[in-house]
């Protein structure tokens, strides 16, 4: 009654760990794979080493990408006066799909909690501080909980002193909604009646 | 309103070809392994590596394994003079994880389909025909369909001269349900009461 052996079963758990994969369809993915090794396997492989290898966080912004200063901040076309705050790379690429903005963006890496001890000193708030010059208007696109509201008080409060406006997206993000699994258009609507 | 660019882009795709994986949860495992690519990506890359390297199928039942013949086929405290008919490797697995069978098994390849153009010689018919020797039953564990239905009687006039019982799953397997997916309880007692 023994199972296939360890190369498969490594593979099935390593897979069944991706969010979205349990260990059924870790084990249908695996043996789709295994029927054509060539073509399906070893270019998963090759490109997960490669994106491994290339993929870093932007100096500047905190995206993830394969060149540091990432392609938005080095972009020409992008409105460079505009900055959109964001939790993190999910919610990034979220605006991007959703084509909600044309500017540059700033990746906090986490919100306030004082439930998981996240303070401000955890967060990417000072970097921002130093990118404000020249910026006409600072957007937080932060999720809809408590933690993003602290967050967005607690940064419009640092960002008072330099003058520049503030806005948030507007309401029409669900309560408690992550940005990052909502519709495209909703998620337009809300970045251009942002407040 | 660039995505982000190749390598990302490049391996979102090819995980949302696996089974199980749309391109929304691709991106979001992606993403999570982005965030320790040394943690989670290289250990994947190096297991799909291995066991493209390893697996192969056996040359004996057709099973998928890392040895040849493989580790069912060469364990001796199984009933080697039972053979369990399977369409495929999803199906053998199905019946190893119900601990429904502790005999041999024997891989076809698919099932005999007129409008798939699936005729005996595109599948392993030959290679059963001259493992019999020793055989005290064959065992027909294919799908409900009209196609398992079709192989499991074009098998059952090949193995008449042989005077070798053949015997099948019994009722309880849903109609035009496919193996892999039942629950280990219905496909145990489904071929504990097969006739």
């Amino acid at each position: 009654m023994s199972l296939p052996n360890d190369p498969v079963e490594h593979l099935i758990a390593l897979l069944s760990k991706l969010p979205g994969l349990g260990r059924r369809s870790a084990r249908r993915a695996v043996l789709r794979m295994l029927m054509a090794p060539e073509t399906r396997m070893t270019p998963l492989a090759d490109a997960l080493k490669a994106a491994a290898a290339a993929v870093k966080p932007c100096s500047i912004c905190g995206n993830l990408d394969a060149s540091d200063p990432c392609h938005i901040c080095t972009d020409p076309d992008r409105d460079r006066e505009l900055i959109c705050v964001v939790e993190g790379v999910a919610e990034l690429w979220a605006l991007e799909r959703a084509h909600a903005h044309d500017g540059l963006y700033h990746v906090l890496g986490g919100t306030l909690s004082a439930m998981a001890g996240v303070g401000p000193e955890d967060l990417s708030v000072t970097p921002l501080l130093r990118r404000l010059e020249g910026a006409r208007e600072i957007i937080l696109a932060l999720p809809a909980t408590v933690e993003g509201a602290t967050t967005a008080h607690y940064l419009a409060d640092r960002l008072r002193p330099s003058g520049i406006p503030v806005t948030r997206l507007a309401q029409g993000v669900p309560m408690g909604g992550a940005l990052d699994v909502l519709d495209d258009g909703t998620l337009a609507a809300a970045f251009k009646a942002r407040r």
